[in-house]
């Protein structure tokens, strides 16, 4: 799904005023490419969308955690949603303000939420009974008065992908209600621990505004309940979620309707609205860069075997997600029925099944769109092959954030244990 | 599935003599734990198994390609059967013969044939007729007369997880049985190469030997008729996939029937026949070992949630499949059903579930079975985590043969575009 970043020019698509057929002679193939200007729009659209609230806005940074990306969100501000230690050092790495940053995940380690404490950020969102005991603990040793939402499990129904579900009770995410608020009010009892919030999260690519605010609603009244209980609740944080549009005509919600629904929703409550978008921000905001290797006409099948494959992009195999794929270079060449297909040995590995597109010849660029997000931090070294490289497009410059990795990469830190 | 390598001393599981729990305190967790011994008795059952013919049996590097366990084949004779670039550059770190190399894969670049032929591997198994023009071109340009194998598509059905079945018609792999008589019979075009093997694979993971006899009746037939006309076939290479047992009880096929069934097929038949295992090398001899962070009783359901995750074991989620949960302390505690999952941040991310183990409690170790092939190597730093230690354990000493990535790793070749 091209956005407007991303388009032909001449029937050459490009990234901005760039010819991705340019970036490819810089970056070589496979590689993701991701448009600057778009995340930078993205963020100030949420931005926009929430000026009637006081709002913080955490990228949500497990769906690309690439430094050149989060250098430009914490330039324009933007806080940021963690869920490990590693995320929170590339937050830092990348001039982040570990003030503005949430801690979200269930299964935090102790040396994870030290560093964490040490580094003073600005919410813990824990998720269970046992993460608050020890935050209390670690955080009573080491001197530390943190800021703690509980993530409750509103337990919505978010009509998306089962794995990336995560609102229902079935989940491990959250703690239920009725437990939330027990433990909300022995909340004096976990000092040094300041618990003044309240959070949720029910999941991603989610289209439905009204899943978000119903979860909302149940979040306002337990807020609004224990404020009548004398719990000092401060902050609300919706979590993340909305969905994107990889499929031509599959409209995604507008950001700005987004906004509308939560501003109608917290008008004149009194608290501090905290959301985690990841994907809507950078979703559309990617294309992977892939080159044709070979066309192969089986019996009654065609396959355009790419350089790309599921180690570079597991979304097809994993969620079964549709990613549109655009030729770099638009031709008159007759349409065929094609199966966009990696090296990787298994039928598992591929990233369009079954498209009407142009005969596909080796040497053929194509993009395969909106895979900024969830695409190259899910990338792995399957078949022992070197992860893409990443480039970021900024206005009419390209700079490569992350060189492609070599063979010495793939066996960093590995011995041998008999000598030749 | 507990191995005879893999067993409990005392209430204590261990690999070998060595008790997890040592192990657990020199690698840390999440660590994958191979025993070598099992490794090399599984090797030699093969060899022992095929004693009877002419036979090279190449390892399939994709299973596990750790240096460790490539170099201790290696010592043991082993061939290899590689899928890319950066598996030759592993098998030859690791001390391994290229002339013992077959190249396997329908994507091969042509950097990557080059290589290979640089190298002087075996033989390449070609999946297309536009990998083997662009392999002709390549062998003429630097003086190699390479020994090919066509790999031909026999359209069996394997029966086995559709990621994994591989020799029907509409999977990209292999060329189909009258395309590849056509271009046998032209074989002599194609000098420099040497066209002289027939290659084929239906899966992996297959529990009837009698799809592989099937599969091998095509290629006779085809052999023979090849021979008739002419076409010096000396070489025939069945693939791997035998099937190991994930789940207890599910007995999986043995390596000496698999043996007895090839010896029968080809007794008197002249051929070098070449196959390459993987999985039933060295799935049951690794062991995914994590420990417990915390459980977690939500309403109606119980969750153990461990320090691993679909980032250092994504079969159960890419796969639906089934790992044993093996608690490294016996313990008498109560019995309840739970779900095994990661810290991860979606629903995909689970290890098990609705498993009836022994209340699990924080610090307890466990050991996820059965997964020494197809784990470490589709691992991911996903949620940015760094990736677990490798162990292998030959008789009582454990070498780490991958060290623990450290968050340094995570962000090699990376830079920021705007200075803080």
């Amino acid at each position: 799904m091209p956005t407007q970043k991303f388009h032909y020019i001449d029937d050459i698509f490009c990234c901005h005023e760039v010819p991705l057929e340019t970036i490819a002679e810089q970056a070589g193939t496979p590689s993701y490419v991701y448009s600057g200007d778009a995340i930078r729009e993205n963020y100030r659209a949420y931005d926009r969308a929430l000026a009637g609230l006081e709002h913080d806005i955490h990228y949500a940074v497990k769906a690309n955690s690439s430094l050149g990306i989060l250098s430009l969100l914490a330039e324009e501000g933007a806080g940021f949603d963690i869920v490990s230690g590693g995320e929170l050092y590339r937050v830092l790495k990348a001039g982040g303000d570990p003030s503005r940053v949430v801690f979200s995940g269930v299964g935090k380690t102790s040396e994870e939420l030290r560093y964490a404490l040490e580094q003073e950020i600005g919410r813990f969102n824990c998720e269970s009974d046992g993460e608050l005991r020890l935050l209390r603990e670690l955080a009573a040793q080491i001197g530390r008065k943190p800021e703690v939402s509980l993530r409750v499990n509103p337990d919505i129904d978010a009509e998306t992908h089962p794995y990336i579900a995560t609102g229902l009770r079935e989940h491990k995410f959250g703690i239920g209600l009725a437990e939330a608020e027990r433990i909300y009010r022995q909340a004096a009892e976990l000092h040094p621990l300041r618990l003044n919030g309240i959070g949720c999260h029910i999941g991603s690519q989610i289209f439905n505004i009204g899943a978000f605010a119903e979860a909302l609603q149940r979040v306002l009244e337990l807020a609004g309940r224990l404020r009548g209980f004398g719990v000092p609740i401060e902050a609300l944080d919706l979590g993340g979620g909305l969905g994107v549009e990889y499929e031509t005509g599959k409209q995604s919600p507008s950001i700005a309707d987004y906004g509308r629904m939560l501003c109608a929703a917290l008008a004149g409550a009194n608290f501090r609205l905290g959301i985690e978008p990841g994907r809507s921000i950078v979703g559309q905001a990617g294309v992977l860069l892939t080159r044709v290797l070979y066309r192969k006409a089986g019996e009654g099948k065609v396959f355009a075997i790419v350089d790309a494959a599921m180690n570079d992009l597991i979304r097809p195999a994993l969620y079964r997600a549709h990613h549109e794929v655009l030729p770099v270079r638009r031709s008159g060449r007759p349409v065929e029925l094609t199966d966009v297909v990696g090296p990787v040995c298994e039928s598992g590995d591929f990233l369009a099944k079954g498209r009407a597109m142009p005969r596909a010849e080796p040497g053929d660029l194509l993009a395969i769109a909106t895979t900024g997000a969830y695409g190259f931090v899910l990338s792995s070294n399957y078949n022992s092959r070197p992860r893409a490289a990443e480039a970021l497009v900024e206005g009419g410059s390209v700079r490569i954030v992350r060189r492609r990795e070599i063979w010495e990469d793939l066996i960093r830190g590995e011995v041998v244990c008999v000598q030749a």
